[in-house]
């Protein structure tokens, strides 16, 4: 990659940020791509925070900026503008600096997570579908389904009270979708998705009794978020029920593509 | 070059920086070096300033930040620490973040000079220089010819009171060097420096009767900060008198390795 006075430059800001894949993956992929733009890791200070955004309204030659753990509820509310699913949910994953300094927050989780399903050949109209987590990514997930046209959505979090709070929000912009708390019965769902970081290390449980995975109906596409390793121990055992799986990498590529595009460091997916 | 999460970052800050070199000439330098660095340019609207070194503070993973136009005096004093040269000009090229998150101001024109210099054979010690103009690089190097051991420096500045502040300021902190105002005769020099952007885009005037340039003697170094042109026409009258010349590009290459160095990004010059 060249990287010059006049390359458009992008950051990733969180704390700690030495493990994150993000400047790896989109480097190669702007390269790749014959973009002149960069992904700059920024580790920040929890005390630099308050200094943070005004620096980014004056960086003039700065793009936008990925916000990863701890930043993203914090940086929300000191955004100039957040798009309504940033503003429901209270949490951006990216800022967007507009050419007069402006900071729109957003949150693309949910947008990736659809992009990649779609490719499978899951089309959210109409189906039903069941998302473990209610955090950050699994939050804004299960917001991009209902937005779609999803017809009944069961949550599940070990956190009952986020659990609700999710379930609250989701009924009050979605009135027409059915939204359950507690995933009990799995025998008719479209779509299986974990939305937490359980299984990053090999860690196989999951806030969801294992039996359960054996009701899958094989026509249920089972999706992680998390995407290392590749292929989960919830993946493998979807697969083991004769499910199609969708990883959490298929995710983060689909998100990387919409962020450039949301930032013009690169053109819009189709 | 490959930029990760463990990419050791080094900024460069000023307004406007898409016409500056340094991350074009310094991540081919990183690269070449198999250094896992790189140069961010940071175009930064002044407004911005007063957060900025905040932020600097808390960025982890910054080695540190080269200061260009138009920060070099404004940033000077925000710094936590100042070393003694940039203290006494009131002025920093560059920033050192020690990992405690302490902000350190020096100003490396100078040392950038005098190793170039050397490359020519020129040593300070015992000998007569001049330096046209008295701004931030002219007095960078010329604090650093008299630290290392200049008998006479002639001083002149088309701002008369910017060159009697740089005199007194180099009388009191070298009472051995002859410090004289005024470039009259350049019959015994040993070093003749433009230390102006004077000469930048091929134009040829000089703060300096280019009459006098022909009564350089023939073993006279001539030297030049401009760096586009690479040889600009003062370089050329002095070439044509038979003078040796250094441009600006070599003060600019020892300088790389100078600060690169004292930010621990690269190693040291020997």
């Amino acid at each position: 990659m060249r990287l010059t006075a006049s390359t458009a430059i992008v950051g990733i800001v969180g704390t700690p940020i030495m493990q994150v894949k993000s400047p790896t993956v989109m480097n190669a992929w702007f390269d790749q791509q014959g973009r002149d733009a960069a992904l700059v890791p920024i580790d920040l200070a929890p005390e630099a925070i308050a200094a943070f955004l005004p620096v980014l309204r004056g960086w003039r030659n700065l793009r936008g900026m990925i916000v990863t753990v701890p930043y993203k509820q914090v940086l929300a509310p000191l955004c100039d503008r957040l798009t309504r699913r940033a503003e429901r949910l209270g949490t951006v994953n990216v800022i967007r600096r507009d050419p007069d300094g402006t900071l729109v927050g957003e949150i693309l989780d949910g947008a990736g997570f659809i992009t990649a399903a779609a490719a499978h050949g899951f089309d959210p109209r109409g189906r039903r579908a069941a998302v473990i987590g209610a955090g950050g990514v699994a939050s804004a997930i299960a917001d991009a389904l209902c937005e779609a046209g999803l017809t009944e959505l069961a949550l599940q979090d070990v956190d009952a009270a986020k659990q609700a709070r999710l379930a609250e929000t989701l009924r009050t912009a979605f009135p027409r979708v059915a939204v359950r708390e507690g995933i009990v019965d799995l025998a008719d769902l479209d779509l299986l998705v974990n939305g937490t970081p359980v299984g990053m290390n090999g860690d196989p449980s999951l806030p969801l009794a294992a039996a359960l995975l054996v009701g899958l109906p094989a026509g249920c596409l089972v999706a992680d978020v998390v995407t290392a390793p590749l292929e989960t121990p919830f993946l493998r055992q979807a697969q083991a029920s004769g499910c199609r799986v969708q990883t959490g990498i298929e995710m983060t590529e689909a998100q990387m593509l919409q962020l450039a595009g949301w930032m013009g460091v690169g053109e819009a997916p189709a």
